[in-house]
């Protein structure tokens, strides 16, 4: 089945179809002025790209918005994940950021999440959504994934996101919870 | 200063005097008959020794009662730590036991708790509690410390305690912490 999708971020890309495995044909959505991210939850977000993407679209489309939300600071770095260190900062960046503001901290816990929203003709159809809980460790540790994967540790795999090998990470992953939750409900519909 | 302790516990000893630093004379009490540890809660525990054993000595002395609470298993195994997996267990047998329990628990949020108890002539004088908080990995890691310590992954430190220094261990521990606020409060009274 073919699906839509508004995404420009090639590791996020990679992992839908990852987790969507084979019988899905992922479209990503090319030449379309970007759409505003002005949500300050991931449902708004990928719900505001998702309507906005898919009236550029002739059929089933979904976005997703995603981001790490910190307990000891207050959820934060969340939806302004990918832009925390500032607009267009790298990862880089951003990490050295979330590190810096945890330092001294002891308790390290933290979730990755991820909100997936199909739409059609710029209506929603149905969200879906993938958490899965880690803790942030200060030193950079593998080169897989992206974003904050290097300091994030997932106590089951006893590793960080970035040393675990991409179809380990789809399989426990916000990503690939919510990609799983949408392609179960595309199966019923 | 002299002090004596109540434990047969060579790990928790060397910390003990590692964590007191200079100046304190830590004597472990030798030749009294054991005391049973009936209590529910490491304090209950923690006193019960410390007055037990204290009527045996001629000074102050202290005893101290510790364990690991993981999140997931309702504060398992707790005040059973040291007997989690039967009278007379192993810490290798221990561990396997907590490894099977935490299967496919994705929340390896967990603590470690110890709490000391003052006594003199039977009579308690103070308690002083110290916690520290990691998640459990399935992986044993390390072959500094002892008890649960190869499994109980510190995200401050990227590591486990059984992979800490000892010197390491004890600034941030329980046992150090807790033995941190007694001395605090010895040199106070």
């Amino acid at each position: 089945m073919k699906l839509y999708c508004a995404t420009s971020n090639p590791g996020k890309l990679r992992e839908f179809r990852l987790a969507a495995g084979a019988g899905w044909e992922l479209v990503p959505l090319t030449g379309v002025p970007p759409c505003e991210e002005t949500g300050e939850t991931f449902e708004e977000n990928a719900r505001q790209k998702a309507e906005y993407y898919s009236r550029h679209s002739d059929g089933l489309l979904f976005a997703e918005d995603s981001g790490l939300a910190v307990d000891a600071l207050g959820g934060a770095p969340g939806v302004r994940s990918a832009r925390f260190a500032g607009d267009g900062a790298s990862d880089a960046e951003n990490n050295r950021l979330l590190i810096e503001r945890v330092r001294g901290v002891e308790d390290r816990t933290a979730r990755y999440v991820a909100v997936i929203a199909v739409a059609e003709a710029g209506k929603t159809l149905g969200t879906f959504r993938g958490e899965v809980k880690g803790v942030i460790i200060d030193d950079a540790r593998g080169s897989n994934g992206f974003g904050y994967d290097p300091h994030f540790f997932y106590p089951p795999f006893g590793c960080t996101f970035a040393e675990a090998s991409p179809e380990q990470k789809v399989q426990v992953s916000h990503r690939g919870r919510a990609v799983a939750a949408m392609v179960d409900w595309l199966k019923r519909t």
